[in-house]
């Protein structure tokens, strides 16, 4: 990435960096820094793979078009959420591998064959917390799936697969267990396809 | 929170608890828990204090609808960041609070006296991240704002003041800065207060 020589001001220089815990899905790193006014500070940085989101939809048994979810417990909020399907990037996978492989392992479901939509599409890409991470979150969208298995995830994830209306998850019906950041800019990307919103009744005007 | 007897199987109790890390903004902590069918597994945590964007418009000089929003290196990602205002909510503030705070200290605006418009309205909240950390992150949304002092960050917050127009950030032309996740969860709630979408368009229909 390039910077104007006026954004140079901004950017802070790695001196030397500590490994402090290395954990199955992140690492924590200190960073001494310097700033461009000669600063030094220390900075703590988790370093992750990259994760990956999927929104896929197919119809319940009374026809309604839903959002292929899942409720699962999350230790660091201690609570139950609500979730479209992902996890992380495998090495060796791509991005929409492992949003399909997660798709297939969480809920059973697949891209259905012969769907006249286009089978996956990427909705778009953001870092989870830029001052603390280093990684990136893709969101795929899977406008038509089917059911072909039963879940098959890992034996410490114990998941709840639900059909979720569009309208109710919309309305914030759910809005207590959907509660995850990711989430939010997941459903985000999907809605900003739908057309740039009116925003003049958002101004003073 | 109360949850169904059914709910109850995707419950895990922690068993123990281990302070690994302890930094100026968050602390990891090691979590031994037992699932309702009797596994054991260890994970990790950051808790954190809450913190607070703040969606403030102004208009600039050739009186065009903009966001005042903050340029800055983020020392996750290592690249410079497209953010509305905000931080940590400090102990013994409210959130509220802490939103104008963060607006004065980082960008010397603060709600124009006088705006017919609501000084400012609470839009939402969520979890960062359930899966690692414990907080939550509040957004407001300031309809009016003016410039009424120059900037007073934090001595290693070095910040570019942008009045970016709406019409070009909505469009994705910031895209390449605007990249953190808080920030489009925080514009998400934003655009939701103007109505529903009409989501027939997305599905397979």
């Amino acid at each position: 990435m390039k910077y104007s020589d006026s954004d140079s001001l901004l950017i802070w220089q790695e001196k030397t960096r500590t490994d402090l815990v290395e954990t199955p899905v992140f690492s924590l790193v200190q960073s001494l820094r310097r700033s461009s006014f000669g600063q030094e500070r220390t900075y703590y940085v988790m370093e992750a793979p990259d994760w990956v989101n999927l929104i896929a939809l197919t119809r319940d048994s009374s026809g309604r078009d839903c959002f292929v979810m899942v409720r699962q417990f999350r230790h660091g909020s201690n609570c139950l959420s609500l979730e479209f399907p992902g996890g992380v990037v495998d090495a060796g996978e791509t991005p929409g591998q492992a949003a399909l492989r997660e798709l297939r392992e969480e809920t059973g479901y697949q891209v259905r064959q012969g769907a006249s939509r286009g089978a996956m599409e990427f909705l778009g890409s953001v870092n989870p917390n830029p001052a603390l991470m280093n990684n990136r979150c893709h969101t795929f969208f899977a406008p038509a799936v089917e059911k072909v298995a039963e879940p098959a995830p890992e034996s410490d994830e114990h998941l709840e697969v639900c059909l979720v209306p569009l309208e109710e998850l919309l309305a914030g019906e759910r809005a207590e267990e959907f509660d995850h950041a990711m989430m939010h800019v997941a459903l985000g990307f999907l809605l900003g396809r739908l057309g740039t919103p009116d925003i003049s009744r958002l101004t003073n005007r």
